[in-house]
C-alpha cells in the first residue's frame, strides 16, 4: 500500500455487509500485476444510505468505478444514467462505471461471468439443452446470458410460479420460443443443468435437484460458492457427472470487470 | 496493497488538485508499519461537488475520518458537526474524525504542529517573544497554538491592516495583552522570528521580513515547505543565525493526525 499517492485512481466495492467481500484481496493484487496507479477500496453502506453515499461518490474526481454487491445490486440501477442490456433485462448491476461524456453507466456481469466460465471449462452453452433451477436474480441473469449466447433451449425451473412466469414472459420476448418453464425441475434431457439457487450453502439443505436424472454425458452445474463442494456437486461427481463449481463464474467475472474498468492486462 | 480486503479501513484526503498531495504517500507506509488494516486514499473534490461528497463520505461505515487540504479547509468546517477549539479559532480544519456517538468533528493541526516541530527542535516556544509575519490562514493557526503553548509575547504584522486588526481582536479576547500588530515586521527583540506567508516559494519573492534584524542567537523559521530552503532560511544561516525548515510543521502535524485517528504506534 505504499504506492498509493495523490495520483491514485480509486474504484470502490459497495455492500452491507462488507467485512466479507473478497474483491479487494481479489482485485488489488491484479491492479498491482499491471502495474496499474489504482486500488479498489471496500465501502460499507447501509441501505437508507445508498443515495447520498453514491450521489458523493460519482462526484470524486479520480473514482472511475463502482462494483455492487449484497443488498444493493437492485436499488443502485436508480443511481445510473443508462443501464447495460444486462443490467436493464436482469433490474439490477453489479458495476458502474464513469463514461468518457461523464454519465454512469451500469451492467451486470453475473451472467456472462457464468458462461464464460463455463465456456473456459469446455462446456459450451451453444446449440445445447440447458436446465436452470431457480428463477431468482442470479437465475434471471444466467437465463438472459445462455440464450443470448445461443442455448437451443433452456428449462427454468422456480416454485414461485409468478416469478417463473414473469421472467418466461421476459424470456419469450426477447429469444421467442426457446424458454419453458416448470414448478418442479426438467433435467432428463439436459446437457447442462444448473442450479441458481442458494441451497447447498447451508449443510442441511435439500438438493436442488436429482442429479442422477441429469443424463450420464451432461454438466452439473452451481452458482453456489461457499462451500465449494456442495452436496449438489459432490453427489453428481460421485454419479460420474461432468461437474462446474460456482468460483469459476467469480473468476470470469473479475475478467469482465478487468476489462470494463479498462484494467484488463 | 494486496493486503487490503472488506475489513479494511478508510481515511481519505480531500483536495482540488489532488495529484500533488503528499498524505497517502506518507500515511499508508505509516499504517503498514503499524500493522493496521486501513488505508488512506486521495479524493479529488470540486469546489461545487463538496458538500455532495462529504455528506456521501460521512456515510461510509468503514470511513473513520478526512484530511483536508487546499481549497476546502475553510469551506469543510459547514459539514463538521462540532468544531475542536483550533478549528473554531481558525475557522478552517484540515482533519475530521467521527466521534464514538457518530458526530463528526473537526480539528486544525496547522498551528500545534509546527509547535511541536519548534520543539522538537529544541525550540521551545514558552516564555519567549515571538514574532509571525503574516496573519491569513496559517498565521492565524500559528499566533493561536503560540500563544497556546505559553509565548510571552507575539508581535504579528500583516500589510492588510483590515486582517491583522480582526485577528489581534481575537487573539486579546482568548490571551489578553500578549499580542501586539504592526504594518511592517518587528523582528528585533524577537527570539523567534517566523514567516507565514507564502513568499520564499517563488524564487524572486522578496524575503518577508529582513533575517539580519533578528537578534544574534535569534530563530528565523519558515513555513515554506517548497522549496525546502527558501532564500529567508539561506540569508539567515549565512547570517549565522538558527533556522527551522517548513518540513517540520508536516512531520508534526502527520503525529498528529496519527494521534487523532487513533493510529499511533
Amino acid at each position: 500500500m505504499g504506492r498509493i499517492s495523490g495520483t491514485t485512481r480509486l474504484l470502490a466495492v459497495l455492500g452491507d455487509p462488507i467485512e466479507q467481500v473478497r474483491a479487494p484481496a481479489l482485485v488489488n493484487p491484479l491492479l498491482d500485476r499491471l502495474g496499474r496507479d489504482a486500488v479498489l477500496v471496500p465501502v460499507h453502506v447501509r441501505p437508507a444510505d445508498l443515495g447520498e453515499v453514491v450521489g458523493g461518490l460519482r462526484r470524486i474526481g479520480n473514482l472511475d468505478g463502482l462494483l455492487v454487491t449484497v443488498p444493493h445490486k437492485i436499488e443502485i440501477c436508480r443511481y445510473a444514467d443508462e443501464l447495460a442490456p444486462a443490467a436493464a433485462f436482469t433490474g439490477s448491476s453489479n458495476a458502474l462505471r464513469r463514461e468518457p461524456d461523464g454519465r454512469w453507466r451500469a451492467d451486470n456481469f453475473d451472467g456472462v461471468g457464468f458462461v464464460r466460465g463455463l465456456r473456459a471449462r469446455g462446456h459450451e452453452p451453444e446449440g445445447r439443452r440447458i436446465s436452470l433451477v431457480g428463477a431468482g436474480g442470479a437465475g434471471t441473469a444466467l437465463a438472459a446470458a445462455l440464450l443470448e449466447n445461443g442455448a437451443a433451449r433452456l428449462s427454468v425451473c422456480d416454485t414461485d410460479a409468478r416469478r417463473l412466469h414473469a421472467l418466461l414472459a421476459r424470456l419469450g420476448e426477447r429469444w421467442p420460443g426457446r424458454a419453458t418453464g416448470s414448478a418442479v425441475p426438467r433435467v432428463e434431457d439436459a446437457d447442462i443443468a444448473v442450479n441458481a439457487t442458494p441451497l447447498g450453502m447451508r449443510a442441511d439443505d435439500p438438493l436442488p435437484f436429482d442429479p442422477s436424472r441429469v443424463p450420464p454425458g451432461g454438466v452439473v452445474a452451481d452458482i453456489v460458492m461457499k462451500p465449494a463442494e456442495t452436496r449438489l456437486l459432490r453427489t453428481a461427481a460421485a454419479l460420474g457427472r461432468a461437474v462446474h463449481h460456482g468460483i469459476h463464474t467469480l473468476d470470469h467475472q473479475l475478467e469482465c470487470y478487468a476489462a470494463y474498468f479498462g484494467l484488463a492486462g
